[in-house]
């Protein structure tokens, strides 16, 4: 062992309390694997008092992040912040200044990846982010690396477990989004603000982040269209199972020649899909590719402990180039620009759920609506009749339809006199 | 662009066909990847003029190894010949002539693989071998790099395509082994002699490269325990899926502090695990560790396409090696030797299913002797009574039990007159 590589720490949360100590505790597993001694030097911290899962030794905390960033004896900051500002700052301050960098921060490297990457390449440093998505689960280096050769025609993730756990919840106990979201936050699985969750934010970052990987090209969080799973009721659950479906918020990316679609949706999944069986806190993704079919990479996406093996892994790896002082092969090569397509020129199946009146006619004028705009109806079936409110409501399967098309329609649908309301809308996997 | 890699092809089957085809037709790309241009300087080949799917320019076929293995412009040997000689021959040889080796060859990594990670670790040249498992599905590369900071506490692998289709047929339809074998050779999914992956033999090679991998420590094909799929029978499927399983042949190795089991025979799954909704061809790698839980990569475990993949995602990384001239990483690091731990030593469920005389006093006699041995019986179903031989069919499931004391008691059933035979002895999974 002839080199010592030096880290900074920028948090110690749960993840980075985890992080230091299974470098602490994996320290003779870390240099075999690297040749160097690979040691924590200062954490950035708020507070130096705090209680903490894991201590570090009084003198490493700091609480500026300029004691890290001139700190030459730092190789590799490792930012676990979290959130836009001021992480931002500190990765590209920590670039400029030829250190590498470790995050595991999803939100910027969607917001701000390929300027990111392009002063990691000027500065002749390395930028790796394999934290940012799945947590524990292997899918940027093997994107990167493993499927190099490989054209990447789509991405279907379960990308966000709070969400997965909540729909999984609600599938089997048929209970409603409220009560499960706040069963979730008692057990630790959504947050206390959970708006980036149910809303698909954090899924689309994770999202961008695969999909400019994957085509080679910048996709960030803004080209992704979103909508989020609050709508979704027990009787969507019923219907879709009844169907031979499950619902999950997917992120799903596809290109086609130079055009590249991504979005976050609900989304009802045939029940023999492998990722219909994805189940509770679980992500997965599914790489559809020229040379490999489908390939899938399952496992933890959250926890302190999986998301310190994904951060230790970028630290090693790096380690090792560090060491060898070698330049760095330039990680994330965006070949070119392509055009973001709008969810309106989607293609999909579609479920529609109305609450019509009991009235006879109703099927009939909502049908000539879907006629006119060319949307062929596969099945429709009416599902309950509510004599006191002489309402019944309707679910309608359609065949593949424009979305554009779907989305008038259903304008036209609202007007409708015998509508009481647009239950849901939810696409269908092919 | 500044430099050349020579690549030189031992063998041009469906899988050195497709790679010829891949390199010829990804050209930019590659070349994107690794700022080289990666070209194929040779091909040896038996039969210069044998009509292939992909064809090399006439004078890139050479007959002798010597023409790959003395040719300075040679930077990569890709060994894709299969089988353990000359493949070993010629591995060693290209490193010692200072050449890095890409091979797709499980039964020469298995067998050899310590040998050939010394041989290169001495010449400072790099052996990689993701296709040697599981086909175009990453995990040699996740194993090493991105899960190098676990400590892997199992694996759990459907890694035998051929196997997989055949179990799968016979539990769907529920038919004989010999006439699923007969169609899977048809069909291209089994070979015409299909000895080495319908024993198991396949999978143990396969298994012992991931052992020595995520546990460190050289684990060979012969240390790997190993059973068949030839005697399942439609009945053992039916049986198994009344109790909630489904018969996988999988690899399983575990290590426990200096102990490592590996093993590959038919397993009862239970069915709500992921491992049993693997069907046909696919293959999946359950990995269980310290700090991720369970990891899962399933995908294409065999064809000449993804396979090409696999391979060509290895050139690529040597090649930016190559191209930074550094020195390389040492790839694989056994750290110590462990103890192989013997099947007797497992301690599992069991199914045990028993062709026994129609005669009071049966179940007794055999309740009896399980009972001396310890072996506590979970659940015991009289399947089915033959009345015309006068026999019945009786199908026990154990508490965990010692495979020791299973085998001691299937001894001595087999010798009860009111036996007609052992119908089957199938592990259980926990």
């Amino acid at each position: 062992m002839d080199k010592q590589i030096g880290v900074g720490l920028l948090g110690m949360g749960v993840v980075g309390g985890a992080v230091a100590r299974v470098i602490s505790e994996k320290s003779n597993h870390i240099t075999n694997l690297t040749n160097a001694s690979v040691e924590i030097l200062g954490v950035l911290v708020r507070d130096r008092r705090k209680k903490r899962s894991f201590d570090m030794p009084c003198n490493k905390y700091v609480s500026s992040v300029d004691d890290i960033l001139d700190n030459d004896d730092i190789d590799i900051v490792v930012e676990l912040m979290g959130g836009e500002h001021p992480a931002l700052e500190c990765i590209l301050g920590a670039l400029n200044r030829g250190k590498h960098v470790v995050t595991a921060n999803k939100e910027v490297i969607s917001k701000h990846g390929p300027r990111i990457f392009d002063v990691a390449r000027e500065k002749n440093v390395r930028v790796l982010f394999e934290a940012s998505v799945a947590g524990g689960t292997p899918i940027i280096s093997p994107l990167m690396r493993d499927l190099t050769a490989n054209d990447v025609v789509s991405i279907k993730a379960i990308i966000n477990g709070t969400t997965n756990y909540i729909l999984s919840n609600m599938a089997t106990h048929k209970r409603e989004f409220s009560d499960v979201l706040e069963e979730a936050q008692v057990l630790g699985y959504a947050e206390s603000d959970p708006y980036n969750d149910i809303e698909g934010l954090d899924a689309a970052y994770k999202l961008s982040i695969l999909s400019t990987l994957a085509f080679r090209t910048p996709v960030i969080d803004s080209d992704v269209y979103r909508e989020g799973i609050s709508r979704l009721v027990p009787e969507d659950f019923q219907y879709a199972d009844e169907l031979g479906y499950s619902i999950k918020l997917l992120g799903i990316a596809t290109r086609d020649e130079g055009k590249v679609q991504a979005r976050v949706h609900p989304v009802l999944v045939p029940a023999d899909d492998s990722l219909a069986k994805v189940s509770g806190v679980l992500n997965a993704i599914e790489v559809e590719t020229d040379l490999c079919e489908k390939v899938v990479f399952q496992g933890p996406g959250a926890g302190p402990m999986p998301t310190s093996s994904a951060v230790i892994a970028d630290i090693v790896n790096i380690s090792r180039s560090v060491k060898e002082e070698s330049s760095f092969p330039d990680p994330v090569r965006l070949e070119d620009e392509v055009i973001i397509q709008p969810i309106s020129d989607l293609v999909s199946r579609y479920y529609i759920r109305l609450e019509v009146g009991d009235l006879p006619g109703v099927l009939a004028q909502i049908a000539s609506i879907l006629g006119e705009k060319a949307i062929s109806i596969s099945t429709v079936v009416q599902k309950r009749a509510d004599g006191r409110n002489g309402t019944a409501e309707l679910v309608i399967m359609t065949h593949l339809s424009k979305e554009q098309d779907v989305q008038l329609a259903i304008k036209e649908i609202e007007c409708l006199e015998s509508l009481a309301s647009i239950g849901n809308v939810i696409r269908v996997s092919n």
